[in-house]
């Protein structure tokens, strides 16, 4: 048993969204990215089998997909996507994320 | 792409806790349960490979454990269990939490 807290992660940067590694291990990683209001987690995708989680904790801003897909998302909203689908996140307010990705890869 | 909205989800029943299946797939299955004040998910475990995340989303109690482990748990705390080990949780006010099962069994 292993215990995350995400009052302990509570850290935003105006000049880029920070990135905390929560847990990995060979079934899902699980990771928390804080984004100041205005910042941009860039769509991307990965050549890669599986799924990603993304879960609106705390803000809201945007789920961003292919072309010009834009999904409000508010705290409490979860965009599940494939890994190699494109996502990305832009965020309107301070906004903090959790990804689940399943299986790491 | 999917969006899960948990708003939408958000019900008690005083007699015993809710169940929501909110995704399921080959790389995960995300649920959401919600347990009135002093209900009990009971300790269990499954004989599967795989790891299971339990993220409190709203109010606070407790993570169960082996014999008497009680982890305190509130809004923003995650479990990471392995599926055959056992966990379990208690609520002691209102409680919503959101459960990640990599791989599904």
């Amino acid at each position: 048993m292993k215990m995350l807290h995400l009052s302990e992660t509570r850290e935003f940067d105006e000049k880029k969204f920070k990135r905390f590694l929560l847990h990995d291990s060979a079934y899902f990683r699980i990771l928390n990215f804080n984004l100041a209001a205005g910042q941009l987690f860039p769509v991307h995708r990965h050549p890669a089998d599986g799924q990603v989680s993304i879960h609106v904790v705390e803000g809201k801003g945007f789920f961003l997909g292919d072309a010009d897909t834009e999904i409000p998302a508010a705290t409490g909203d979860i965009l599940v996507s494939d890994i190699n689908e494109p996502h990305g996140v832009r965020a309107d307010t301070d906004m903090r994320i959790l990804v689940t990705i399943a299986p790491p890869f």
